[in-house]
């Protein structure tokens, strides 16, 4: 009587969704102070002030009809421009507003680029670990994911396996640096080695593979860590951003696709998306919020408790015996389980209220998610937890 | 390369978007202020001072990380709450915060609603004039759109031939009152007719058929126009709302999708309706929206303005010879085109500079759709236009 396939998807909720909710229980019966919940990776960091300061400006000083009113499907052209320009002076690029389409996030970034590409047989290879709903949304595009494990020591993609995993039927891939789940960023020399691998098999093939660059937490890079902007190093790169994490206002659901002009096809790419907008619902990206990244661009929140917190508990796990990826990024330590079976060391942690996201969810068993996004007194709180956990294992 | 079925999407934007980029255009070249363009559904009413009041309030008052941080996936519980009380008081109804799910706006409603139901061979039964865009929603949802013209002199529907055009592949029908592009309310009696046939057709096929209830224009009647509540006349009735056009806030993107308990499997459609909204890639309505529009229920933009444009522009189009549907709700006049084909008179309204849409977009030939969400002052200068436009025909 309805639709299987989206019962299914909707009665079985992530994972992750179902440690939140027993962490809601459990909090009942023990108490929110005496739960330490590393689940979920929604930013603990408030948005800074110039995005409040910015919203009542705009409030102030914008006519009604235009701040609430529709912006064109691609978003308005001054904050395109804006966008364009900012990027163009960051990472000496030459971008125009005709490569940007704004979206409701990066979520809405990805699903509308998969529906813009998606030919029938497609596949799309996803390099675990990689956030679960990717496959979700290429499977939702009508694309079959192919998944590609990362490398077991480093946790950087697999070149070799990657290269061995493409086939005439590979339409894309999509990379995501800063890694959601494992931190791990990936510098000049991965990007350039993933991307040779890209341009020869491109050639053999006879066509483009597109390289879909998810960065909803590009600027969240700690220590010496940095990001290189990967249109620069391949052509037919795709960018789905997100403002969700670096201005701390994930709920608003602002971002863009960047279809640079060197992309092959770059302007039927471009309409594609745009009748994949459409085709979804999206109508046009929030309006007021489009015009508040506009005057909040390279603005973030304060990132630095992000690295305390980070450097807090990897010197806490390592003292304690756990291993874990060089986490240079996002807001997540990805560790390794001392068991065989990640879920099991999940449900051991348990016992200490100590909730961890295992791997399995992200197509790479044998680890756990730990999100820091959370406060530093709660970590501090939750070392004994630690403790207490290691001492079962070393 | 690409979704040659997107592709096709992006670059035949709509009609309208095509009259709107006309009217660019042309207003360049003579002046906006010698064009009139009624083509454009985007309301020209600013949002009510409550509504920017209620953003800087929760600004002042609500933590950061709540106000812009996701919600669930079904939107905030306190806004559902709000959303249920409030609707309960107004139509002496018992929902509960469990039957909604919030959205990014009336697109978003219908998409995930149309692809929660759709199973193989669907058929969704679209009654015309209709907005466009529910065919390309229902075909996105793999659902075949049947559509039904409305009664030619009352622009009612045709209870008949909807009766006729239910097949054991009908799973849903759209129905959208005050009706976009006519203009036309369904009254108390219009509607229990035709529940009455749904009803007699569930029974025959021996399963439900699905009323979506599209309700933007929900408050916007004028004169003694009334809106029946229609999940109290149909149980299968599934509301599709949005904030858009009675707060005046349509770029921002907020609305809901409400699945009442009587609906035969309600929770199951509820969960599906949480996969689907996954699966297009909504994540959560946004997040500060959902808290504006929970302190803003029942508050309306300004709205008399629109009804003294409608009597203007009936008194003047009337005078002048022309007829058209009887127009209580929403922002639009649906003319009878005094030539067959409506787009030659639209052709020869354009060199008065009058831009209209022809009616052929919405399914329902030989009319005009006149959106009077303008100021009263640019109709007031078009009434010569007007009247040269009428010397041609009577």
């Amino acid at each position: 009587m309805i639709s299987k396939e989206m019962y299914e998807l909707g009665a079985h909720s992530s994972v992750i969704r179902e440690i939140f909710e027993y962490a809601k229980k459990r909090a009942a019966v023990v108490g929110r102070e005496n739960i330490f919940d590393f689940s979920l990776g929604n930013p603990n960091i408030p948005a800074p002030p110039v995005v409040d300061e910015t919203i009542k400006k705009l409030i102030d000083t914008m006519p009604s009809c235009t701040l609430h009113g529709y912006t064109s499907a691609v978003g308005d052209d001054s904050v395109r421009e804006a966008i364009a320009a900012f990027l163009n002076e960051t990472h000496k690029t030459s971008f125009r507003k005709e490569n940007f389409y704004m979206t409701a996030g990066a979520a809405a970034s990805l699903t509308i680029t998969l529906h813009a590409l998606a030919e029938k047989d497609d596949e799309v290879i996803l390099i675990a670990p990689f956030f679960p709903e990717y496959r979700v949304f290429s499977e939702g595009a009508g694309m079959k994911a192919r998944v590609v494990l990362s490398d077991e020591k480093t946790l950087l993609p697999d070149c070799d396996a990657i290269e061995k995993a493409i086939n005439e039927h590979t339409k894309a891939i999509i990379v995501n640096s800063p890694n959601n789940p494992s931190g791990v960023v990936l510098g000049e020399e991965e990007v350039k080695k993933l991307c040779a691998v890209l341009e020869k098999k491109q050639k053999e093939f006879g066509k483009p593979i597109f390289l879909i660059s998810d960065e909803p937490y590009r600027e969240l890079v700690y220590g010496s860590a940095t990001v290189p902007y990967i249109t620069k190093y391949y052509k037919n790169t795709i960018v789905c951003y997100s403002f969700s994490k670096c201005l701390s206002l994930p709920g608003d659901r602002i971002g863009y696709i960047l279809v640079p002009d060197e992309v092959e096809g770059s302007r039927e790419i471009f309409t594609a998306v745009c009748g994949a907008g459409r085709r979804l619902g999206y109508v046009c990206a929030p309006s007021m919020y489009q015009f508040v990244v506009r005057e909040c661009l390279g603005k973030t929140a304060d990132l630095s408790a992000y690295e305390k917190n980070r450097d807090l508990l990897v010197s806490t796990v390592e003292r304690l015996g756990f291993s874990c990826a060089k986490p240079d990024g996002a807001f997540y330590l990805f560790m390794k389980s001392p068991e065989e079976d990640a879920g099991a060391f999940c449900e051991r942690a348990k016992k200490y209220e100590l909730l961890f996201v295992p791997s399995d969810s992200f197509g790479f068993p044998g680890y756990v998610r730990i999100a820091y996004c959370v406060s530093a007194e709660m970590i501090e709180r939750s070392i004994p937890a630690f403790e207490k956990l290691a001492k079962e294992y070393f």
